[in-house]
């Protein structure tokens, strides 16, 4: 990953993708919400299966974590803050920079 | 979201998750690494359904994620870059930072 590609903080992306969705987001609740979140990931899954589109690929990503960032809106969670809290200290499990937790357990 | 709350950047986070995980993450796949998002996003979705524990369900979102960046690791998509690249500039739908597509149309 070149450090010379456009980047985005969490922040900001949930809080454009409120700015673009979320009067209509709230109106279709979570549960509606996650209705298309799981037709995006299954967009995904096929994306990645067949592997031949690159284009396609980014584009089913870039849709995957949207449609996440708007159910965090709807549910009023601060994405960016909860990745901080989580991972923001090294592997929750073993606590190391570079996780040394055995394979078959999470994460 | 209070601005004064800590931020991380998609590229940063994504890199963050090589850091700990990469080795283990090639060796599993893009098929294993699927399943391990999957029962994530039931964890995820029994937080948001029985939305009693608000630290349980920003754990979800963060474990979600998390998995979203290892499977773009393993497939080598920069999601920073596929994110900005798709809603950088408005919604792809109608080109508008405020969305005015049709409820019943995407995104």
């Amino acid at each position: 990953m070149s450090s010379s590609e456009p980047d985005i903080s969490l922040r900001d992306f949930q809080q454009l993708i409120r700015t673009m969705y979320y009067e209509k987001d709230v109106e279709r609740g979570v549960s509606g919400t996650f209705m298309w979140l799981m037709e995006e990931m299954g967009e995904l899954a096929t994306a990645l299966r067949t592997g031949k589109d690159r284009e396609n690929l980014e584009e089913e990503f870039a849709d995957v974590v949207a449609w996440l960032a708007t159910i965090a809106n709807v549910s009023g969670v601060n994405l960016s803050a909860a990745i901080q809290k989580k991972y923001g200290n090294g592997c929750p499990g073993c606590g190391l920079l570079a996780c040394k937790c055995p394979s078959t357990e999470k994460p």
